[in-house]
């Protein structure tokens, strides 16, 4: 079986508060749900970039002429499309309220997963950009509750993606620490004694997701989940083993 | 809570069991697990496929000129990418040992979701093409069991798909039978009282996604799983307002 444990009741966070220690607060031996050794912690990214202070003004943003033009393009406001810009190495695609980029992450999303929803009252004007290097904030967490905890857990940061074909979000792991994230199963055999094609899982964005039917969009004061049950598949790897190669990427 | 329930121990299908009663048998009351209102109950297209007979012999597939040179193209049987063609509407890319295609059904998808491992010892040389109506079939057991059991539950078909930017598979729903399989949110005001964007969560994909977890790829064994805790959201949906209009596609 495995079971996902909703996290609530954690305060709002605010840049400069130290994410992990109120992690290892809420989750330390008899709190419900308290952490277990094997445990998957999903943390939504949007409370690791307020702790990291991601916010940014619009109002302080220069558009570039670039990112005014591609704001037209797309119906969007030029200092967000710059800052759009500025957290992206490529665009991938743009079109009238699409703007899809590769973020200076890898990652093939829309509006390089800046969020204007839900970040708090206090922060009118302002946006919110991803973390700054999500596999490290991943691995930070999962440090400080092996050391002030005892207890050895897999981390993962998740984000809501958009995806080409299907309609609607699903959320994805964009930080991983302390776990296989796509397990490789080719090569193993069938029950049938074939051996199995193309057989690698990704397993931190399964979690990830189904982490997000918990935590729900927007994250409803949901912002981390326990998964529970969960057996790790094979040595630790980072988000960037979830990233297809821009070699083998048929849809640039 | 959410909690996913495997089930094992389900015989091998064959053609023509009747799934929905073999279904009902499994997880009547006593059983473990036994079905509940308001489960979500998450089969694999492999057995669904295999109870209506959709082995193909590719012995007895006469390719085509178009996919004798897409199998060239693709370093892929001729037989097979014959039946992919049949099963497709559109070809939306080609490469060596890539074929994605626009499935009848609507998905974008690799082989038009033949399968050829997994699919029975007594099968050799043979292929599983998918379901013929998912949604019909998940509607079917979904019927099968308020009758039989008493028992309202929402059930999806599900399968694994790959992704053009990301590693590894994940699970998809492409059958859904009583419950909302898109969630939309949008006017929706969020924690700060503005109003949440672009937020319509493809739920029936991540429920297939976290399943996925628990039957594990090829499904050894668990093509079944029980997802208990999952409050339904909406009027009840199939899997076609999962699909993105070909019109809003931009990655054709």
């Amino acid at each position: 079986m495995l079971a996902l444990l909703p996290v609530d009741g954690l305060p709002e966070i605010r840049p400069g508060d130290d994410l992990p220690a109120l992690l290892a607060d809420k989750l330390r031996p008899g709190r419900d749900p308290a952490l277990k050794d094997g445990d998957v912690l999903v943390v939504t990214q949007k409370i690791v970039s307020k702790a990291e202070n991601r916010f940014v003004a619009l109002a302080d943003v220069r558009p570039s002429a670039r990112a005014t033009t591609l704001a037209q393009e797309t119906n969007k406001e030029a200092a967000l499309v710059e800052l759009v810009l500025r957290e992206s190495t490529d665009v991938v695609r743009a079109a009238p309220h699409v703007l899809i980029t590769r973020h200076r992450l890898g990652h093939i999303m829309a509006n390089a997963g800046i969020d204007a929803s839900n970040i708090g009252q206090a922060d009118a004007g302002k946006v919110l950009l991803l973390p700054k290097d999500p596999d490290s904030s991943a691995a930070a967490i999962r440090a400080h509750l092996a050391e002030h905890l005892g207890i050895n857990v897999a981390v993962i940061i998740s984000d809501s993606f958009g995806r080409p074909w299907r309609m609607g979000t699903i959320n994805v792991a964009i930080g991983v620490a302390g776990m296989a994230a796509l397990v490789d199963e080719r090569g193993k055999v069938d029950r049938d004694g074939r051996e199995l094609q193309m057989t690698q899982i990704a397993v931190a964005d399964a979690i990830a997701a189904a982490a997000g039917l918990v935590m729900g969009e927007g994250n409803e004061g949901i912002p981390v989940t326990v998964v529970r049950g969960w057996a790790d598949h094979g040595p630790a790897q980072t988000s960037v083993s979830l990233l297809r190669a821009q070699t083998e990427d048929l849809f640039r």
